[in-house]
């Protein structure tokens, strides 16, 4: 499938590089390439958008676009904001797993990050999560903050008059329906279209379980 | 997250229209709000491509982008091309439920499509899904064929040389790696955020198993 999608773009080369078909150090790891990505791709405004997959309720796969909050500070994890009436909350809450698919369309690269999703709400217990919680709420615009006092989203429209203009003290915190979604990887597929490269970043913990340590391998794209 | 979404693009609208709450046969099927949105997107080559989530044999989302090859003849049925040595393959027979995540970018329009997909690869029983599958393949240019002829995707990259220039005849038929998929939607969840209009259009069989019905909702954003 990403051959099809490769050659929907361009001519077929062979894999080039110096590390072939062995587990290596890599010598840009995958946040380094997402944000060399990023950089390149920033006169795109959706360049900042991503497709998100979970598990539905149902078994079956769900799959919508979400915006990149960025990364928490001094770490590879990668938030992003939602509703907590959103259908999505219920799925992660009964599977916490999700993959990101990251395609920029300007430089023909596409990242897949799988990882585990913590759900970061007003009913988390944990003090420095709701402070990650709440540096989010006032790192959105008055606007993005305002969209979580509407109406319970995917829920049928009911109202035939607009919507009272709500206003909002810019130093209020979050409301109840603002949650936090923070993405801890574990595994990177990136695939460059333009050099017809692939590496796919394997994250492993150390024995302590307080390191993780990643390894890259270049495979056929 | 939608709201999320659309909050990061512009300011938020009351729902608007005229057939709000109510379950409805709608004005524009989805499937003419996609050809709509794939005309004023054509300038752009990437709105062909959108990102497939399934469900991994690990249990985990799996997302990744691919190409629309397009209706199947006389139906709203996804055509995707694809390797047969991809992951996806595996993942689909054990569970064959994809949902389409595609966002335009110039009309700002996002389609969630549901529904069950059905593989038609070499060892296919059936001549009609046989006849498709070629069908498919010629419709692909030569370049896109070629790929089908390269190593397995995904595999560790062991080759230190170019690939050997490889030459199909352009009139003979599919290579077994070549495999068609094709996507029956049952569920179309419409976002436009333009308009701030989001419609769900949902699926139902007629006793007799042999006519879909759609209706229309309008939800939410």
């Amino acid at each position: 499938m990403i051959r099809s999608f490769l050659f929907s773009l361009f001519w077929f080369h062979s894999c080039g590089g110096e590390a072939k078909g062995r587990s290596m150090t890599s010598p840009l790891p995958w946040k380094q390439l997402l944000l060399v990505a990023l950089d390149s791709n920033a006169h795109l405004q959706h360049s900042h958008f991503f497709q998100l997959a979970t598990v539905g309720l149902n078994g079956r796969p769900s799959n919508r676009t979400v915006v990149f909050r960025g990364f928490q500070e001094g770490s590879e994890k990668i938030q992003i904001n939602t509703d907590s009436r959103s259908s999505k909350i219920d799925e992660l809450k009964a599977f916490p797993f999700g993959e990101i698919c990251w395609y920029f369309t300007d430089s023909w690269e596409q990242f897949r990050i799988n990882g585990k999703i913590d759900l970061i709400d007003a009913s988390n217990s944990d003090p420095v999560k709701l402070q990650q919680r709440e540096k989010a709420w006032f790192a959105s615009s008055l606007r993005s903050r305002l969209q979580y006092t509407g109406s319970t989203p995917g829920l049928p429209c009911i109202s035939e008059e607009p919507s009272k203009e709500c206003h909002l003290d810019p130093s209020a915190g979050p409301v109840g329906a603002f949650c936090l979604l923070v993405m801890d990887p574990d595994q990177v597929d990136y695939l460059n279209l333009k050099s017809n490269e692939r590496l796919m970043f394997t994250s492993t913990w150390n024995e302590e379980g307080d390191a993780k340590h990643w390894t890259s391998e270049r495979i056929n794209p």
